[in-house]
């Protein structure tokens, strides 16, 4: 007899709470623990678009893996916010985690489940990400046919936004935050700005659309993405 | 008063029913026309997909947008196919299409997106996409971080495939069919053939997972998808 509790990682989408699957429902209401990334002073966002859906009779666990740390601290740092989620597990609990967009689609739960599936049965349930819900919330198509699409962080040097830009259909270009301004000039520098077309918070109550030279660099989230769409054929 | 219909086109995802989202179960109920693409001797597979949601009493349009036609002969077969849906629209009736994985990413929606979104009141639904599903099935976490992405269509030739995959942190190679040869030659030349994984109609009934080197090419279908994952660093 296997005692142990099950792990699920499920993907949320990007905000409408509508945009979740119908399996990701259904597991998240089986689940008696629920378990979110949430630094420590925000509202975690997963939990946040699924919060009318909750039965309110599950435990909760949020955990927190901070970016920009030494390999090795991260390691040791993701190893001890994981662990509750560990032990849940280990006491027999099914436990379902609250991906944004999608798990395995640049997702903190990644990270967990590199640590621990190998011990746990798992399941995970694929989401709606920025990717697709930004240029449908946008109203341009994005991608057809025989199209080479490049997903970029706004964090690349800009000699590299170039030369991806350079060798691609489509683009869309994630996690602008402060960097928006390097890509902005990039744009500009090869003809691509009035193609290119900005969303931030895309689906949720808070979504804004903007021309992209009426955007104030210093306002833009970290949840913002620019969509290149590729030039439309027929 | 406005009497025209309204156009809808829903993600219906990549192949398990479940995969729905709640937004587009709504809108598929609500609609009194649903259409989809559909070869002539083939059932159409986003049909299949939502069948068991039907309720029956829903008019059905099938359309058809060959590949590989002229330019000009595409533009006004499609417009030729489309035309039932318009008159439906015109006629008062709201018309819900169904899109296999995401409407907007390499889908057959957006011609007719593009030549009905100006005259009727339009909404799209993103979908779950096989880009999202083919790694969560086949357990591999895909993009950290800051990782460059890529996604390729078989089709290109073999100097390109070498120039984008060098040039990006994780890949997804999509339409592979009778170009997987040559694909998996391309993964051999640049030592990226165990890194590489091969599925085929992701979350269907008829889903299989296959060590690269034991696929036969001939029996490689069209909905079929290689990943090449970033390498896991924390």
């Amino acid at each position: 007899m296997n005692s142990k509790g099950r792990l699920y990682g499920i993907g949320v989408g990007p905000g409408d709470p509508e945009l979740l699957t119908l399996k990701a429902l259904r597991l998240l209401r089986s689940a008696s623990v629920i378990a979110y990334q949430s630094a420590t002073d925000r509202e975690s966002i997963a939990r946040k678009i699924v919060s009318s859906y909750l039965p309110g009779n599950q435990v909760e666990v949020s955990y927190h893996l901070p970016r920009a740390l030494e390999p090795e601290k991260a390691k040791s740092v993701y190893d001890q916010e994981i662990e509750p989620i560990n032990e849940h597990l280990a006491a027999g609990r099914d436990v379902v985690v609250l991906c944004e967009g999608d798990p395995f689609f640049y997702g903190s739960f990644m990270y967990i489940f590199t640590r621990l599936s190998h011990q746990y049965q798992t399941e995970v349930v694929p989401g709606i990400s920025s990717l697709m819900a930004c240029p449908v919330s946008l109203g341009v198509p994005f991608t057809y046919y025989n199209d080479i699409l490049t997903v970029l962080p706004a964090t690349l040097p800009t000699e590299m936004l170039i030369s991806q830009l350079l060798a691609t259909d489509a683009a869309a270009i994630m996690k602008l935050g402060r960097h928006f301004a390097k890509v902005r000039d990039v744009l500009h520098q090869l003809g691509l700005q009035s193609r290119a077309r900005y969303i931030e918070r895309a689906t949720t109550t808070e979504q804004r659309i903007l021309p992209l030279d009426e955007v104030k660099p210093e306002e833009v989230p970290y949840f913002s993405m620019i969509v290149i769409p590729t030039i439309q054929r027929l």
